[in-house]
């Protein structure tokens, strides 16, 4: 793992995640570019401190020198946005496969790199849109794939949270102070952050292109250098429209990232707060309340869910479905075998950049106070 | 009544929302300008067949020439938006008061000119902008006036429907057939039937006038002349910030209207399906379910309310309340007192003139794909 | 009507729901035994005074001296149960219909007693056990009745309230003070005041019967006389098991009447405070979400809805289809033709019978602590 | 671990809520009592093949042979009930501390025995009533503790399944094969399985002891040797009154735990499938909707979360807290410190014996069809 040093809050996400279903356990890290702090955090998680480093640079060199069987499989990225690309490119090089955080990269020209060294390489690179690891999000793009709504028309996502309502950076908050900063969280704030997640869900559940996009980016919080509210009005290929509410001002919003999709047929609706459930309404008849676990989902919601219905599975077990995957692509290339379709089912290194195109489209059309033409127009997994 | 002949569905929700509390009875109507339809729903009602007229101009001059102590009080307005205002001039001229059907008028200046007329008169003109009605929307524009959600920074209302989302106006369904032709229904579609209201709600709940608007105005239902589905952006003055979807190809919602505050120091949300509760969250404690009925409410929302806690009270009881203000200005007046704040608190002609005013900026906003100004600059109650 | 003077509550609901639909219209009254006050409430109502009386005896005696098209057809009884029986037998006698509000009588002769008068005339005698008039009631009924749910095993009812958790009637409030009187409420307190509405809402929907009883009855304020709480089991015909809880010392309660059962093939479940919605689950597959006012509804639900679906309905309307079946039944029988099957779908005088019945059991076997037989041995429709 | 061999669905909870927080690792097995079968097992967990077992005997001998700081630190016991109480003496007595599933043993005899040796070694054992776990739960018993509710008064308290609304266990399905057959659940079926969670969350928020019971149990599915189906009426010590309704042919329930307790002064309701909402009501105030992980939470409460408010957390995060404190207790004891609070924060052998208690209780007030004495009378923590 590079990053996740102490106080920080997503590292041990990732270690949880990737270590639920007993198939990866962290073995080493450079877990902050301050040694100390690094050998600290090494020591909280019990591991051998040969193998914990000072720097990521460091750590991708011996790791690499390690005999095959010791040395990590892959990396965890779990830094600061602007502390990704780096450490992607060193650990790819190195010949190592990742796990990044998202949004991927500050800029486009990265994120297009890093689709270049991922592509040579073959190697598996999965970013954190961890919300599409949920079971029921798998089922909402499983059914609108089989076209059971129709087509789309119409796509309501929000992602609204209120924790930024203050200016808690000005307290020294962590996770405050680097997400309003421009230099380390990049072109966008609440956009990047929440907003990035929002609009790969949307990608994710309905496979449809963001064409274009007119935006109102605010910001609330006086001395705040990076919007802490956006609206978007989207316009999809082949004609949906859509809008995307990303806000960090939202008092009273804990993570209320929900997403509605209607259809010439019948629509969907999801809401992260309560991930077990998915509603499905037909053009005529009852609300379907369709729930995790039942035998009555698809291959790919029944694939991801541990527990059976009514034993609550959460944040933790989303994020594990994203590593559950890493392991099983790597698992396919180390057996040489194809890998199968839930191997397969995580947010792509392409996916990543998309996410970063968009977000620049959506700062530009914020900026210009119009329509910004918003075709991703960058590598993906099959050129 | 003019309006609500055989079929009309709003026309007895007039009807039984006048007469709930007993202060009003409908005696006399021009129900259809089929006087053989108007006198087949005049019987329906029980109605002396000697008021129940062939067209609202007879009635208007024949109601004027009755005795005052037998001539009706005022007049429902209940048809199509293209015959507002054509018999509410008329009921005004004979001295009648008016409750009149939204959008108040199909263009700007016939809605000035009403104002205008009102004023002269000082009538009691109200335009049913029901949702307003509903006590726990009154409570949450107490609650904004007395500032405990501190500054309003982000609105975002939703009305969404789902009853238009296929043609159903090619199947000779009334509703759907006059909302959907210009000729009848004005500019606008789904932003004149039901976006109107949104607007209508945020201005009452939270006093803010909106600024400028961009929007995205779509079509989807082949053959539709006017628009069926709109996503607005929103400045309002002091700088808060929004998003109004008004759309009724929304596959599964019934009648959702919603309302989302968000200000400095808290936030309400209030949904019109489930209209007794108003949920109040403060930035640092858990959220608030106000619930109708109970003591803790505001006067506004007290006096508003006709049943126990529990007791479902619902969109008649709502509606029944703009009536009950109406009867009390009107009593008012004839009684030589000054209304009380109860007996003012109905939307106004200068309300519906703004609403008129918003529909046909927003339309120029979707034609222009550009922000359009958009503040009032009509007559309104003061001037 | 009978009963409903100043202050009173449920006589306002009697008006609203009986004029909602423009079949009736209170024309006169004995609001109180106090004649000052019957006058007053009678001024209230803008009732001709002639018809407003000082006793129901003088009443039942005027109003059947009228010429029959003058007179009035039936009458509305809504004093406290103690109240009811007397004016109940004497507006029978004087050949009126009757609507009575529950529990029908204090006594089990009485109930019998009435159940005969009412055979003997075939009179239109309904009881306000008002919540079968819900339209999504009708519906849990109709999917019973068809089988859907297979074969009833488990039925969980309860009514909780919490307006009685202190000692209100010791404040001079009059709705609390009544009901905590066993000389005016009867031989029960939370039972005969809302658990009547429970079992009631059972036997309607199920169609099945108590068979047993087991119960423990708590009177948890001091110095109250009559239970305020009380947890019922019970045993129906057929095998069926369920629980009934009636409780009015449940704090934060309002008017929590919910009703779940569970058969073989599927279980349906209904809220009180959420009128509109049914939830139907199926033995393998999702839960359907059922609205009020759509068109897969049953012809029961669908009839006994006046709004489509989203624009609340509640309390009023629900109460309301009992007035309009009254009506419907009244109608049937001055015109000579067969009622239909809304015309009879209102709680009879043998339903009130076997409330009545129901709660004598129940608290016999809260006296008893055990079990006692409850099979309801009274007179029926067809006896 | 002791059980949980393939196709067990709780071990595998055990194993990834025992490892969740990275302090407990799982190294050693006796998985089945076939060899082969644990033997698999143990190579699909990847554990080191000396340390899987062919019998929980062999493994304690084992285990109990190896050199302190190689052998396991606990054991958890995840078999049938039939098959804790053996495995649990010899464990102890081999010096081991235990992690037990409920209910703790199949006799109350045995539990006592158990309570008796735990006592006089010291040690840790922990009965995984789990739901005692959830962060919303510990906020319940301390807002009841610190008196905000006032005295409690009624309770109630339900857990619903519908899983076993047919004969499953005919099917060869596992877990409703020995969950039906008294030889290997004892005496009770859905209380057992269950119902004794219910009873352990009563205890654990509101501090009472229940009294007597009286109750109604059911065997629906035909041919199934143990009640699938109980309802209880319970009274508490105090005079506090409650039922508990346990079933597993309900159908359309999944997992559906709820707990609802009214005192004099507020009430509290709390929803397993929605574990992370508590909701409390003052007698005379709006409804407070409390969410874990905000600052408002008491230390119990906060100090059982993880992750941020509206990361939804779930069952295994619960189950994981009896783990960290099970962790934490034999922490304090090998640092030979006092532990904290909530070190000591797990359902103990005694808890697990009034568990087995009741249960004997409850079926026999089924048998008796009256009320059963039911106030425990075994050992305690401070016995």
């Amino acid at each position: 793992m590079v990053g996740g040093g102490p106080g920080a809050f997503i590292g041990e996400v990732h270690r949880m995640a990737a270590e639920l279903d007993g198939a990866c356990e962290l073995v080493a890290g450079a877990f902050s570019s301050d040694p100390g702090r690094s050998a600290e955090r090494g020591r909280e998680l019990g591991l051998d401190a040969s193998r914990v480093y000072g720097s990521f640079a460091e750590m991708a060199a011996a790791e690499a020198d390690l005999p095959a069987e010791r040395r990590i499989q892959f990396v965890s990225i779990v830094t600061p946005n602007h502390l990704h690309f780096e450490p992607a490119c060193v650990f790819l090089e190195a010949g190592f496969d990742v796990v990044c955080d998202k949004p991927l990269t500050t800029s486009i020209d990265d994120a297009y790199e890093l689709c270049r060294l991922v592509g040579d390489r073959d190697a598996v690179f999965a970013v954190t849109h961890n919300y599409t690891g949920y079971p029921m999000v798998k089922e909402a793009r499983s059914q609108i794939g089989s076209g059971r709504i129709g087509t789309v028309r119409k796509i309501l996502v929000e992602y609204l949270q209120g924790w930024l309502s203050t200016a808690l950076e000005s307290t020294g908050q962590k996770q405050a102070d680097w997400r309003t900063d421009p230099a380390r969280a990049g072109v966008a704030g609440a956009l990047g952050d929440i907003g990035s997640h929002a609009h790969n869900l949307v990608q994710y559940v309905t496979g449809l292109e963001v064409e274009s996009i007119c935006g109102d980016l605010t910001t609330f919080v006086e001395g705040r250098k990076l919007e802490d509210d956006a609206s978007l009005l989207l316009r999809f290929t082949g004609g949906a429209r859509g809008t995307l509410s990303a806000s960090q001002v939202c008092v009273g919003e804990e993570n209320g990232l929900s997403l509605r999709v209607y259809g010439t047929d019948g629509a969907l609706s999801w809401r992260q707060e309560e991930p077990e459930t998915l509603v499905f309404t037909p053009v005529d008849g009852p609300s379907e309340v369709l729930r995790r676990g039942h035998s009555y989902l698809s291959p790919a919601a029944a694939g991801a869910s541990r527990l059976p219905p009514g034993h609550p599975e959460g944040f933790i077990e989303g994020f594990a479905n994203v590593y559950r995957a890493v392991a099983g692509a790597i698992g396919a290339r180390l057996e040489g075998r194809a890998p199968s379709a839930a191997d397969m089912d995580y947010p792509t290194v392409f996916d990543g950049a998309r996410g970063v195109h968009f977000l620049h489209r959506a700062v530009e059309a914020g900026r210009t106070d119009g329509w910004v033409a918003a075709r991703y127009d960058g590598p993906t997994s099959t050129t």
